[in-house]
């Protein structure tokens, strides 16, 4: 049993949940409670680390041993170590832990394999900042059926404890990266097919104008300055949301969330008259 | 000056942050940050209290006195004291003060002169737990062009420091209530022609599917638990948003978003068809 947050393995935990830049050196990540743990992919599990309260918590502590032998057939190996409450406790990300906490290896997608969706919808998102937002256009976009997240180099890191836990588990499913120059990236998909649309607050169509049938991606700027101009510029298209009384602007994961259900209700009716 | 946390002010501001059964009893809330404080309504601004800093700072410090007028010509009163910039962080509710916190008067909403739209367009929250979801709800809403919004009881406190900034000022603008019975409140809708549909993620209708152009309500369930069975069974319809991959449900904001929004669609189409 761990006791000490001296112990090296507790450091290094702390670092990956508080720094993007050490999640990103050792490609490692940190995810917390029951929920997350059960989808996380048996293939990328590293390190499990639970409290001695859920070790006595018949249930689960059977829910933890039936994953533990998951990764045990796939990898032939996984650490599992039981934290005292209090130590688990000072750890915690959270207000109330759950007692279980896990270091994931991170999934590494290629942009070239977002593109091969013959009828991809993408979300290009510039410099996004808040990590509730960015989760929770991860979790809207799984229900909407999207093909992958391209993300400026700027925006917040989808690992952050924060942005994982809005993303209630989509984190695992919808496919991203992180672009090292987003105008080649729109370039490169517009070269591929995908029309770009860019929400913008002067838009020159609603945003229901448009077709989304064929493949779509909708950029998204930041929360306090929206698109950089020269990246709204590279768009095929600017879209706004109408908006009535003194609303300047929508929160930006309830744009995304509009505009990838937008897509969705189009391709649905399409299917569905076809 | 005001320069300690002691002053019976300064702890009674400290109290209608904290506890929302204190802002019901006395009828005031608070709110912080320069964009609230210039759209409040002057009628409504009992105390104006800014940090040193912010009196040193000319633009910012025009725009007060500008606003002082304002609650002068109107009420013939209004309290305006300067707070050390120790004290003002202290009994702030954000991590970055701007230096401008005020409090204000309850606006007063009845159901009755809610109903008295002609085409209304209602959300009805049942139990909304997260106060950034409601707030948020509130923002939405008013772009979406809502005429309100009908809480039960157990909903979390709209006058919640959180929940306040999430409405981004919507808060001054979209009326609502907390209705006592929310059945009866209903019920009371639909004898006035609103047609009810209950959220559920067990749905017969998605949710695209109805019609929305003539007096409509959406009701909407707590964050974890989703409506009640005995409230869902009252509403006239029941529908879901599809959700592919393993998407259990979306978060409450982007649900009801999706539900005003395309509300707001269908009648923005129906009236460019006219």
């Amino acid at each position: 049993m761990i006791t000490s947050i001296a112990n090296k393995r507790m450091k290094n935990i702390i670092l990956l949940m508080q720094k993007s830049r050490e999640r990103k050196k050792q490609g490692l990540y940190v995810i917390e409670g029951m929920r997350l743990f059960k989808e996380a992919p048996p293939e990328c599990i590293q390190e499990i680390y639970i409290s001695e309260d859920l070790r006595q918590d018949r249930e689960n502590y059977e829910q933890v041993t039936a994953k533990v032998f998951q990764c045990i057939n796939i990898q032939n190996r996984v650490k599992v170590d039981v934290l005292t409450n209090v130590l688990f406790k000072k750890i915690s990300d959270t207000q109330t832990p759950q007692g279980i906490l896990c270091v994931l290896k991170m999934p590494q997608y290629e942009e070239e394999d977002l593109l091969s969706d013959e009828n991809g919808l993408y979300m290009i998102l510039e410099d996004i900042q808040d990590p509730g937002n960015l989760g929770t256009i991860f979790r809207t976009g799984e229900g909407a059926g999207i093909t992958g997240v391209i993300m400026s180099g700027q925006t917040v890191d989808i690992f952050n404890p924060k942005a994982i836990r809005a993303t209630m588990g989509s984190i695992y499913r919808v496919p991203f990266v992180y672009s090292e120059d987003l105008h080649e990236s729109i370039y490169h998909m517009q070269k591929n097919g995908v029309r770009v649309f860019a929400a913008h607050l002067k838009g020159s169509s609603v945003y229901d104008e448009n077709n989304y049938c064929r493949p779509t991606a909708f950029l998204i700027g930041n929360e306090g300055n929206g698109l950089k101009e020269e990246t709204a510029a590279l768009a095929d298209g600017a879209i706004r949301i109408p908006m009535e009384g003194q609303v300047e602007s929508l929160n930006a994961s309830i744009a995304a969330s509009l505009l990838m259900y937008e897509c969705a209700r189009q391709r649905r009716n399409d299917r569905s008259r076809a």
